[in-house]
């Protein structure tokens, strides 16, 4: 279920996950950052790193799943959180799916790359997800972003 | 464009994936492998490892393209192809499209998990697509592998 309702909690994490995207930045990487959480616990941090990996598949996201499996010690992340600084691309659902993530909070939209694009059937139906947890912030960070590269 | 034609050098490459799907099935994970050629050579292999790793991401596909944007020293595959001895899920179609490989070549079909339940915008519109080399003995190694859960 999709809602735009979220507390002082999802703000503060959101505030780490732009930390992220703000180290990104900094690389001369495409601004996202991610942070997942169990029981209000960081337990993963991650940026996309695509170019300084020479990686497609070096997504926030992607590293941050893997991160937190790694600390959970399982495959899945039903009490979990996922908190992006943009909305997921078809690639990071399909993992977010497979790792049957408990929520997913995103800050910005992509209208071009999201995966609501084929919305329906790409989560897995126990993931509740979040919009516009700073979004403001976020977009102006990619837009930033963007701007430089012009 | 997606075609059923192939010829021996895929069936060979296809030979080379289903090596890596009977590492997997060694292992107990579910048997998918993949190969990735450039120009005619092998410079990446990789076997569905989710299990053995608690990594969701870890598909075959995901592990191949990390490997051969290493070895190209770059994010672009599109002077590549992919063997993998199952039709890529949603979140390996998704690396196949940022990754703008230039071809795509899979065994057996996934009538539950396939990215071309999505058809249509998924891919690049540079991949080309070739199906069913070798489908029966892939899909007879999965049949095998889940007939053993049971």
């Amino acid at each position: 279920m999709e809602n735009l309702l979220f507390d002082n909690q999802d703000t503060l994490f959101m505030q780490k996950a732009l930390d992220q995207a703000r180290t990104a930045l900094q690389k001369g990487e495409v601004p996202v950052g991610a942070v997942i959480t169990y029981h209000g616990q960081i337990i993963a941090r991650a940026h996309n790193l695509t170019e300084t990996l020479n990686d497609p598949t070096a997504h926030a996201e992607m590293q941050a799943i893997t991160a937190a499996c790694d600390t959970v010690g399982g495959k899945y992340l039903d009490q979990c959180t996922l908190y992006v600084t943009l909305e997921p691309c078809l690639m990071c659902a399909g993992a977010i799916a497979w790792a049957q993530l408990g929520r997913l909070v995103y800050a910005a939209s992509d209208p071009k790359k999201g995966f609501t694009l084929f919305q329906g059937t790409i989560l897995h139906p126990k993931t509740s997800t979040t919009t516009g947890v700073l979004a403001e912030v976020s977009g102006r960070l990619l837009k930033e972003f963007f701007a430089g590269k012009r």
